[in-house]
């Protein structure tokens, strides 16, 4: 299969992560893309590094506008005072701008620095979220019945699925 | 009628919905467009399933603009802690956004967690909002006249009418 | 003077309202501008009904971009409920918005169901403020000098004049 | 000097201020702009008033768009209510979009209602503030240096100023 | 080297500050860019100074779109009180979407009036975040394997690094 498709361009996936996070989140995003089928082949993977979780929205922007990237995960970890609440919302709304002015999906996979006070729980979310957000971008390119197989189904990434109402 | 106007294009109706959601509100909003007169001969329904309801507004922009929806309903289910909220907020001012990017409507069906703590009458009122807000999806295209005899009239969906002011 | 202008294209204003609200609004801001000077001669009026208020953003660029609205009076009636004022806030941004992106005004006109609790105080604030508001429209199209007469003077609608400061 | 540039278009300083507030800003500009050097022959200014402060935002883009206006002073009173404090949200959102949409500065010049509750000193608020950023916008065009000067100088309007840190 | 690329443009780091910040914010990022390798051969800094936080997004949209500014750095002090919080995530989003209007980045710089009680150890952070920032819109453009390397390392500006989570 390979062989054949060797010359039709590939799909370029974006990971954008920051320099401010205190877990490598874009290492487990492009880990989990590593192992996704057609790998290389099918697609590749673009990286940027920004400093922090506001400095995403026009790097996301940039790799689907000058890398062609066909979707981005944005990788960040807002911290746990006020203020941090309201840039994480300056940077939400800069992703959700960004994605409509490319009419192009961005994953945003914000971890909150204070989601849990234990360090090897926050570690864990970061790794899973990560890795679903990942994977979700894999399925909305190639496997979009994976999506609607699950609507409704109160899925989560990080912690374990909330599940349909009961 | 259909034979007249089988080679007339058919106006798309969108519906988007999330694997984040507790309860399979799109399957309630297609259900309920099955049953308006013309389904499948004046209009037809497109769907997507994104992960969460930040994901919906881009979502919903692509069906606008690359699968011809004249309106789409977008359907989610913010969670009840305060991040949620704020994250509601940048997923309706993104769909707010994708609406007057696109001059097309898109009725924002939004069920909170929080709006029940009886699971049963939460999904009444996910079952309700979704069909409610696909007729009025259905009315705005091809009965206007059913809003405008509604007009200042207290209508809801999911709840019992507030009526109007006595 | 009709006999010479019946030829020009007239100014159209527009009205959107909703089925949310529990006063007809529309109703009230459609008979003002039917007492205006020049009614149906030198202006006209079009309007939309749509569910609720996050709607009227969308409907009001419409009456602008497709049925040629020169001005547009938004009504609607924000809730109560702590989410009922982040919906107003989102409903608000989005009539920001379609103001800047089609450089013409749009006049909000919203009353909170909780400005009063008295039901016939609640109406009058509806009446009164919808009235005011058509009439600052048609101001703002044909006689500008009313609203400069009254730069810094405190001018409310709905309730008394706050006046200039003393 | 005069006789050298007639002929050449004079700069447009736009001022837009609202019925809404409880002192004629607009007046107070006015006539701080006329105390600057060239009015009248290298720069002329150019009003309109809105009905409230929510209205500033496409009055303004009007007169960059339409009038030619290089720099607009806005100026309005946000009343002292949380749902106020919400609006004047709303309206600095829009004051910041017109001017990116435009790539032309528009000063903000808003008084709340609750800066003082002593009604002189809330007057000599307005009048110094309006003041000063009619004279803050005459520098942006024409003497840039007398900012630049000021950089980091804890410089207020209305106040005194802050003066840097020590 | 210099003399070779004598003739090919060079790039333009754009920096903006303004009167109201306590502290010559702008100083202290130009000084950190003079001191970068390439400083006057390889780029150049374009400055401007505008009365408030809130004057910087235009300012720096104009610097990229008419200096040239390939990268901005857009430095401000938002005041304690809660009227001030606003203003700051009002000035935030406007630099959001002049960095997505422009498809350029603009690295906020923001020191909050109330991070510390401590004159001395404000200014430092003053000191330190405007010349860090300064430091990263260096990488950005030139260096960009510098933030690569510190992905998810936690790093801070203005105060310690986090450091990653252990």
């Amino acid at each position: 299969m390979s062989s054949k498709k060797k010359k039709s361009p590939k799909v370029v996936i974006g990971v954008v992560d920051t320099m401010f996070a205190r877990f490598d989140m874009g290492a487990a995003a492009r880990d989990e893309l590593a192992q996704c089928p057609g790998y290389g082949s099918k697609f590749t993977v673009t990286s940027r590094t920004v400093p922090g979780f506001k400095d995403l929205a026009v790097a996301a922007k940039n790799l689907i506008e000058k890398d062609g990237a066909a979707i981005v995960v944005a990788l960040g970890m807002p911290g746990s005072a006020p203020i941090d609440k309201q840039c994480a919302h300056e940077a939400s709304q800069g992703l959700m701008t960004a994605q409509l002015m490319t009419s192009t999906p961005i994953l945003e996979v914000f971890v909150h620095e204070d989601e849990s006070d234990d360090p090897a729980i926050l570690a864990s979310v970061f790794e899973n979220r990560s890795r679903s957000h990942a994977r979700n971008a894999y399925w909305m390119l190639f496997e979009p019945e994976q999506l609607r197989a699950r609507a409704g189904q109160g899925v989560r990434q990080g912690f374990a699925d909330a599940g349909p109402l009961r």
